[in-house]
């Protein structure tokens, strides 16, 4: 059974700002599969509230049919599964609406970010150590970037910075989907014991 | 860094026999997103080979256009690290040629199969279990199943079944891409010291 410290958390999936290929400031546009695909880890894991963050009318409108559709539309019928975890969905227009939306627990809310490379300067803590920092948490926001990451101004905003997933070799392009599996699953799903293999 | 051991893994991924929702064998359809998240995680860890397993030429067909989209043609200008992940693909037939055409390593290829629930009668290995048993294999395929599961056939042919991912409650419905991202993780990208939380 995993850890039951998720109900104390929203996952953020931002769209603005983050950056693009070259460095940029920008708006990422909304990947239908990842509310999908990060919906049902969410719900798989216990994180009550999943926030999707664009300030795009039009992309906004885009996640709200989806998640009508399987809610209250046809497709609840044909799959009450997919229904059951997008109930999480919310969409807001930035980092500080999802701050003021979010709905469980009490207390201040801790900022918790991730990204495919350690800032310069170091400072990320170990899975080990931000499961225990999040015990101390009254509830945190954990935010994960689209395009080529937060902006820096998230990053300043950070109170906690996860390590990012090293694999083999210098191979560094997951899917933001599959980083919320498997930072979700570190964080909540199994007891970890020591950090990782250097 | 991550365990060298994925080295001795090849994925599969089993759109034939698989259970649909009613516990029939039947032949799944391919989503291309898999084919293109599970590449670029078994990239990331290490794994040097991803098949796709299904009997029907169309779908072959499809999973090879798209590939030769990414490696050969206008894709791989657009996006080196998708090329890159890409290689690894192959389409096979069924499990028999998957086994037949793994190429990296020698000797005996071990079954290692995956799936959402507990068999009747247990015998899953823990992942500390199952890195150590990898440790001592000469190379083994990692079995995913498609739509609701791989077949008791499947299973019969099995030397090591994995544990479910189990999260907070009863829902137990994560897409196939991101339970291979969290299995991998699991076996190869971070040191598991002692078993699940129970």
């Amino acid at each position: 059974m995993a850890s039951n410290l998720g109900a104390k958390l929203a996952v953020g999936l931002v769209h603005h700002p983050v950056l693009n290929k070259t460095g940029d400031v920008v708006t990422s546009s909304v990947t239908t599969l990842d509310v999908h695909d990060i919906a049902r880890i969410c719900r798989t894991y216990g994180v009550p509230e999943f926030f999707i963050i664009t300030p795009l009318n039009a992309q906004k409108r885009l996640v709200e049919r989806l998640t009508e559709h399987w809610i209250e539309g046809a497709g609840g019928g044909h799959n009450p599964h997919r229904k059951d975890a997008l109930r999480s969905v919310k969409v807001v227009d930035s980092i500080d609406d999802m701050i003021d939306n979010f709905q469980f627990g009490d207390g201040k809310v801790s900022i918790i970010t991730t990204g495919a490379k350690e800032p310069v300067g170091g400072g990320c803590a170990t899975y080990s150590d931000a499961r225990e920092r999040l015990e101390s948490m009254n509830r945190a926001v954990l935010l994960f970037g689209t395009g080529h990451g937060l902006a820096p101004s998230v990053m300043e905003m950070t109170d906690l910075r996860l390590e990012p997933i090293e694999g083999v070799g210098d191979f560094n392009h997951l899917p933001v989907r599959s980083a919320v599996a498997i930072i979700l699953d570190r964080l909540l799903g199994y007891t970890i014991i020591g950090d990782k293999e250097k």
